[in-house]
């Protein structure tokens, strides 16, 4: 089955497959937020219908928390591919710094081109609907799939993923391929395709400072009480040194140095410093000061405070002495990192500090350990050719800063390799008000993945 | 006139006041949330017909913020008597530990006895209110009060007391009396009345962090990104030395040490840091580790983080690196420390400490220097005994924690002493969800200003 004619049905077809997006889009399918559990579940339906529509044997399967859709096509004898994306969106607050409605979705002109605004865009929805757009294109123009094709898709991956590996485990025949495709990453920069070669792990923690068993009155209290926010601030205020390195005790055991090789590929991709962090408003690199920026987001663990909160934080002011302060912590972890481990280490190293008369709570979210991926495996060279073919540069092998954990649970769980490679820009703002997925992205991404189901499967 | 027949009558009358003072309760006068404004409004309003209805000229008298009440009664020869207090009560957060709604407020049932429970029945409706309801059995029994009275209530006290000066310096003539009585502090233990001979000045500052231009993806950024909170915690978390001391530069100079007499005086009330802490669950006094308990609430002074917000701090968990953190942090002041010479040593720390690419915008919510009151002027000694009478112990001229700045504005903008006396109690929880007042502490509160009222027109 040739490749072109399909790759002139996705131009075609661009307009009609953006209005899919932005159907899916309005759904706010906020996962971590019990009051969009109907809306997660909406989502989940609105895959299935499309899916179908394509020809896919398609299905909602319950579980603990959101649903999966999974979904069967194509046949014979060529490699079965698996592709996973997820169809949950981050929370949406800072609500009153998004231009427009985050669940309103739009595409705009803006000066770098036009781009598909609103919650989710990018991540992940735009990027697993470019998987979907180029089945249905292929299904357009040959009649059927050029191989075949399991999808996954998630509800729970903004939120820890519970139900992932339980369902994985119980659903293990079902969901065997050759190997996983998966479409939540990143272009290195703003033209070249990229595929990952490693993926950061995490550790997420929340904890509860109790000093004084009420609220008290800092007139009356002030100076003789101790404050939980103190003591908070203290602690968490320690957990970076001056050189940027995180103060656990044992973080960096047993963490390897990159190899000459790994670092001379990346010293060739030209990454700037200067231009990434411009983007944001900042210029210094904040992370161990021995260190480049890439190690930095790449193979260096990182700890950061994602939240913060305790006593009075409305308007005006109130003179109080809270009995709790709050924060959420989280770890992203490099190979050699273990997250049950660490969990121990950082919170003895919280429990060691406390004053006289403070106590702390924990919940723990999560945890996932760092992701080496198998590139030897020849499909990753084919992707990557595919790639470069598509777009103006060669595609690169790359780190990823974030935690993509189902890379690791389909190693252990199901025994295949993940190959992850997506569409994202830097300045996507994913997680952020005004999330945005650039239509180039988005249409590019679509005949990318044409591209490689053409490769991995003839 | 005798006073005997006035205390029969306010025994008689207590169930009725009790009524009168649940009305003022209901009225959700929180004054610095501007949701509350026109509530603010209605309990100006409760209180001119209420001083109306014994006989005072009373006018509700606008200003830029919240009214205030002005009312004129009785003549004679004997010394002009102003009494001061505050309509306005704290925000009632967090809601979710309040037993029953904070403005249902109610007469309960204790173990310690019967107490009137809701917000603003201590800090200070129920305290204004003794004084009103003295007033009223006064002029029940006698036809007339005892001598010339003016009574003044602001509805800005907890909000920082904008209008304050201003108004009195514009009606300097018309609130120009003797003394100023100030009902709006306790008593020293369960049953020592108290005189105040010092409060403690303060200083309210907010402020906020702000690194990126824009929240973040910790996986994407963490490590190579600086972290609003990370620069919060680490500055803030600095406030306090190992030893509990204030580590601003300057903080400490030009204040006094208090005298051999005062500590003497101090040490014979046989003040039990076990005992005062022991009731909000602590046991470890965490100010200036060389200090006494009550030179750590009245003598010296201290910093509190009031409020700290940052990041995610909703269900779930979101790895984001915020663009802004945000604190409130206040300072309680003593003797021979300038408001505005500290706000700017403040200001200098933080902003010295701050990382490149963060900066800080302050908020500055006000300040008052510490107030130390003539105790030679014969009406202290005339209250003292009077209170004396009324309670089971001699009364005790005490330090105060708190910042009562209007001690401070009747002496420097209409050149008289204030005296403050007041009938609250360490468990009052003012300020926190469940205040309450003890039924005891009105009935003689209101007996005791009957006293007096007396003792000070005779």
């Amino acid at each position: 089955m040739s490749l072109d004619p399909v790759l002139d049905r996705i131009d075609q077809d661009l307009d009609t497959a953006t209005d899919r997006l932005l159907a899916l889009l309005r759904i706010p399918s906020i996962s971590t937020d019990p009051a969009h559990k109907a809306d997660c579940d909406a989502a989940a339906d609105w895959l299935v219908k499309d899916l179908e529509s394509i020809g896919f044997a398609a299905t909602k399967r319950a579980t603990p928390g959101h649903p999966m859709v999974v979904a069967h096509g194509g046949d014979g004898d060529g490699p079965h591919l698996l592709f996973y994306g997820h169809y949950d969106v981050q929370p949406v607050d800072p609500l009153d710094l998004w231009r427009n409605p985050p669940f309103e979705p739009a595409v705009e002109d803006t000066a770098k081109g036009k781009v598909i605004r609103g919650r989710g865009a990018s991540d992940d929805k735009g990027q697993l609907m470019t998987f979907v757009e180029a089945c249905r294109a292929w299904v357009a123009v040959h009649g059927r799939l050029p191989g075949k094709i399991t999808l996954f898709f998630e509800g729970e991956e903004e939120s820890g993923s519970p139900s992932l590996v339980p369902f994985m485990r119980e659903n293990a025949e079902e969901l065997g391929a050759d190997i996983a495709l998966i479409c939540d990453t990143g272009l290195f920069g703003e033209e070249t395709p990229a595929i990952i070669s490693r993926l950061r792990g995490n550790l997420t923690e929340e904890l509860t400072i109790t000093g004084p068993d009420k609220d008290l009155h800092s007139g009356m209290y002030g100076g003789i009480a101790m404050n939980p926010i103190r003591v908070l601030t203290r602690i968490l205020g320690g957990l970076h040194g001056d050189d940027g390195s995180v103060q656990v005790p044992g973080f960096y055991d047993g963490i390897p140095e990159i190899d000459a090789d790994q670092k001379a590929a990346w010293q060739a991709l030209g990454f700037s410093e200067r231009d990434f962090l411009g983007e944001v408003g900042l210029s210094q690199p904040a992370g161990e000061q021995d260190r480049t920026g890439l190690e930095m987001i790449w193979s260096r663990p990182t700890a950061e405070i994602n939240g913060i909160w305790g006593g009075y934080t409305g308007a005006g002011f109130k003179t109080v002495l809270p009995s709790q302060a709050h924060a959420k912590v989280s770890f992203r972890l490099v190979e050699g990192q273990d997250p049950d481990r660490l969990r121990g280490a950082f919170r003895g190293w919280v429990e060691a500090q406390l004053p006289p008369d403070c106590s702390v709570d924990w919940i723990g979210h999560g945890g996932a350990p760092a992701g080496i991926m198998d590139t030897s495996d020849p499909a990753f060279e084919k992707a990557r050719a595919a790639l470069s073919t598509e777009w103006p540069r060669e595609a690169a092998l790359i780190g990823c800063g974030g935690s993509i954990p189902i890379a690791g649970h389909f190693k252990t769980v199901l025994g295949m390799n993940a190959l992850l490679a997506g569409f994202g820009k830097d300045d996507d703002a994913i997680h952020s008000p005004n999330e945005k997925y650039d239509l180039d992205s988005f249409h590019r991404g679509i005949r990318s993945w044409a591209r490689i189901l053409d490769a991995l499967t003839r």
